[in-house]
């Protein structure tokens, strides 16, 4: 499984590189740079946009849209919900990265409304922001999860199969579920948690993939894992007397140089 | 030709040197720390706002004005007209970056309500967004342009005509008009389009230049010689493995490194 | 004073890593990530939100809150007012980074109206954004200070009595006052000010140091120390040919290997 899983994997970044799919992003203000360049450096073409009336002509050459609620208002609550239908409506894969969810009732209940009114095809958050949208008890220290849990592969099946989606859960391993198939990512650093933005710019990786398959287990396996082996890659590289600023340039060196080959080499499971 | 016009875009630095124009910026969310850096890192001053009230008073101590869509709203084109009338009744040259011109209807018409209401000194744009502000037909994929032409130096050169200004068209060759003379820039390098908001910065230098000179030919040729003269330093600096994180990284050593024997050594040719 | 004052420096950081304090951001759309990076390399906790209805919910869970007024507008500006109250009565307290005081009227208004409104515990400025909060005669160039004085000192513990609280000025040498001790800070690389936004990120580590401890001189003085001593060690690491995009990442990596040591080599001294 393993093997062939990467091979699939490896041959998704190929389309990639081929296809060169539009990511339209309505995301925050915080990590807005970092996302549009790690969409580019994986050899997607990204857009960012806050104007709803352009957004029907940019989905209709967008093969994905990314949400994020990181810096969201009210106000761009609304833009997502208007963008997300006409996303759903044109066929284009959703992406949704629910910072904070948990965190406070606006972010809790903003994502409720999304996940209400739209279908997300993969949401991508850490153990805390998924339990929250479990409806589960969940500690929350402003955006990051302080939760521990030795349950998350159920917890990441339920939610898919509530939702008829692709749910991940970013950790010290990853956990990808279609309510079906289960993957586990063993791959990673603890030091990407140090670098703020690394969940943001996974969630800009996930929609580039699925703008090139309609298998989204797959294509969020496969931007979940290249962040992790870059995350790798970054501090293996790192000399002495380097630290987070070196570290944080390396992850982008990573995926820009990511390639078949170091995809396959990924540390995937079937969770069983 | 070409040796003395290199050595007046040489002179030109030396006077953002010594002068640090203040160049204020109206720009988008993706690149505005980048254009920021780009602005100090060529030895001007960067200022950015988004509050109209103060820009009199900004303006009145500014030697440019920066305008840049690539997130524009309804809203924020409103304020760059407002900006941009005050920086016309101040004779505060004003630079445009039509950022994605010809990709949605929103930034056409944007782009050409503040081209009616505002004389703007350069704007620099990729090909599509040029041929889209001429009427031309053109392709645009999201902010890029997927167009060829062999024909830009004739584009540049009606379009400046046209509004009586400096037009620029940036791409694999870059060509600066203005309606008389028209310019070729042949430095640069491919990996410059990888980076998100390198078209940007170059509108900042282009502003840092036209803080110091009235000769907005010569400036705008100084501003993307700069970036392209950059932009090869920048992958000549490249060790194994290194990507686009370290490339962009360069991209800023390299600006904040020209001088003028750097700058004497561009190569660039007169149109005929 | 000086050793004694810098181990308890010291012993603030290892504060910091114990408690991981979380610090709230309003802040500028320039410098917005790096902050939230340097709030993280220091090893706090960072959250930006411009969603005031969720205000109350972050300032439960957090140790300090950063205003940055660098790009507000009237409405940012009304939910700092509102947040700042909230912080306030929570007793979490406040670190105001008044960008661009003195340069227009909308900026030296708005920090007036925080400043009438609100109990601040810090302000850090340069000298010309402090003279002007003073209601001394200042000149200001954008949003950098052109201003000398050899009354720096005075300045500082003056308006630090008006306002019973912490005064910061940066420079040359940094000044920090209570109105009854004053620290002077001569560390630091004037590389610093090539880099927009030291000051901002200054300002987040002053916040990362006030969430551990209710001596907010020492907190002040620890915050700008640590600022001073990453520029100092980002000069000395820059090999031939960087410039200032290497000088930037590696000030990242000094605050992220900031440590207990490196601090206690500073140089401060208490003004008689």
């Amino acid at each position: 499984m393993n093997t062939n899983y990467l091979k699939a994997c490896s041959d998704l970044l190929k389309n990639i590189n081929t296809k060169k799919p539009l990511v339209l992003h309505l995301t925050n203000f915080v990590t807005i740079n970092d996302c549009a360049n790690m969409t580019l450096a994986i050899g997607a073409s990204p857009i960012m946009s806050f104007e709803v009336s352009e957004a029907e002509e940019l989905l209709s050459m967008s093969s994905a849209l990314v949400l994020n609620i990181g810096t969201s208002t009210k106000e761009s609550i609304n833009n997502m919900l208007l963008v997300g239908k006409i996303a759903n409506k044109l066929n284009v894969p959703i992406v949704l990265d629910p910072v904070g969810a948990g965190a406070t009732t606006f972010r809790t209940n903003s994502i409720q409304k999304l996940l209400d009114e739209l279908y997300i095809s993969v949401i991508k958050g850490n153990l805390g922001e998924i339990k929250a949208i479990s409806g589960l008890e969940t500690k929350m220290k402003g955006v990051d999860s302080i939760d521990n849990d030795n349950n998350k592969e159920t917890i990441a099946k339920n939610l898919a199969n509530k939702y008829k989606n692709v749910i991940v859960i970013s950790g010290k391993e990853d956990v990808v579920s279609d309510g079906r198939n289960t993957m586990i990512i063993k791959n990673g650093h603890p030091m990407l948690s140090n670098v703020t933005g690394t969940g943001c710019m996974t969630a800009s990786l996930i929609g580039a993939f699925c703008g090139v398959t309609d298998d989204y287990l797959l294509a969020a396996t496969s931007g979940i894992l290249s962040m992790s082996l870059a995350g790798e890659y970054a501090f293996k590289s790192l000399k002495e007397n380097d630290g987070i600023g070196t570290f944080k340039v390396k992850i982008f060196d990573g995926i820009s140089n990511m390639n078949e080959n170091i995809l396959r080499g990924g540390n995937i499971e079937l969770y069983k």
